[in-house]
């Protein structure tokens, strides 16, 4: 997968808890999803003081999900402690593809992606924005 | 308990899911508060047009919380059908108690209360409201 | 896409909270992937008395997620009600594809499939068991 | 109230993220009972190897939780870090009574507790177990 070769702009430690997973012990799918949101959103924190700040820079309403997916090739458990990767994985001129792995050790757990756009707000519509404003923040 | 004797202001079906559930099989706790706020804002839906048309309505910022407790007499699984009654429990001043049961079948499987106030803006600075206009919407 | 031309196998009524949703006043989107969740386990308990019994019947550990993903061409806020429809999209000899699709109105807030096998435990080892059993109950 | 005299058993960080937040901004309060119990439960991996094992060496089937509640002094936004401090606060003979704080700086914004029973079963019945072996292992 192409995520795999490039250097993670940022990583999330994950402790795995039990409130985590479900009756066959596993994580509840949609938590990794909440890990993903997470992780992009502590990025924006460290990176640029946060999404409000960053939103409030930019003119923006939010950097909001339009795509997003997400396989899982090995089962997580309560006491794993999983390391999420994130990827600035491409720009488009609209359009943030971000790259997702969580480690377990050696073993991956989750690989996925997240597709977010800047919204503006023009005219009264919302509008898909252009990213080189952000992209000059996010990768300076 | 004091909830016991009210009839119910409010009533909400919960369909007891697999991903609610803990790897004990059980309810996950922090579920039972998610519901009792789901309860607690389709009652506003329905009774008022919603929590953001009641606060325009009633110059309020939100109906928050301020205190809630629970305990759960008897355990919930997968597949079982919960029914959640709400009770306008008192009214006081500032503040407004809502009584919460959940049965399955006649079985109660959680009881508790969320402590509510008006939150309004006045001078700048976040203050409890007075309670009256809120009273008079959603006990005519 | 693929699912439209089909007649849902089941349709999820969901009521948006305000809870669901975000900071922006939309729906925090890992809350799709429960409700598909949710969607798929009720439909099984619909039609062949949930998840536990089923598994039981077919000696399998879980009907487990493999692959996910979802769309969001239209924002959903507090006060909707969204119908989430679901398809069984296709049948593969170890896999079943599930496809979602989220209405408020005729319009549609979110699109997906979640891709799912049945966990079978052989020698000690988990595998992807054979849909045929599943099948025959699932789709009679 | 009792629990600030204590020292803390256990200290867990919390960085309050947007989706941990609402449409008013502020956290949604099911979470803070999502980070009570991931509290204790990296407490019990900390301590004693995790739950699973814990609940093996004790010969119980779980750590259930029989009552719990929390109030909110003030509130907390994406991108506060909240110190979440756990107390062993009471313990009587078939319950752990536990104490929470959430601090942001020095600032309250959620205290709160839950009353926990060892989980045992004892022909073919669950029933409350007694605390002596657990209280060794947690605090010895």
């Amino acid at each position: 997968m192409e995520n795999s070769t490039q250097t993670p702009a940022f990583t999330l430690p994950v402790q795995i808890s039990f409130g985590h997973c479900d009756p066959a012990g596993i994580v509840f799918y949609p938590n990794y999803f909440r890990w993903f949101d997470r992780c992009f959103h502590t990025f924006l924190l460290d990176r640029a003081g946060g999404h409000r700040k960053l939103c409030g820079d930019l003119g923006a309403r939010g950097i909001g999900l339009m795509d997003v997916g997400a396989n899982f090739p090995s089962p997580a458990l309560d006491g794993d402690m999983m390391e999420l990767q994130m990827t600035l994985l491409d720009w488009g001129r609209k359009t943030l593809k971000l790259g997702y792995r969580g480690l377990i050790g050696d073993r991956t757990v989750v690989e996925g992606f997240e597709l977010r756009g800047l919204f503006v707000e023009r005219d009264g519509r919302m509008r898909a924005g252009d990213m080189d404003a952000l992209r000059a923040v996010l990768e300076p």
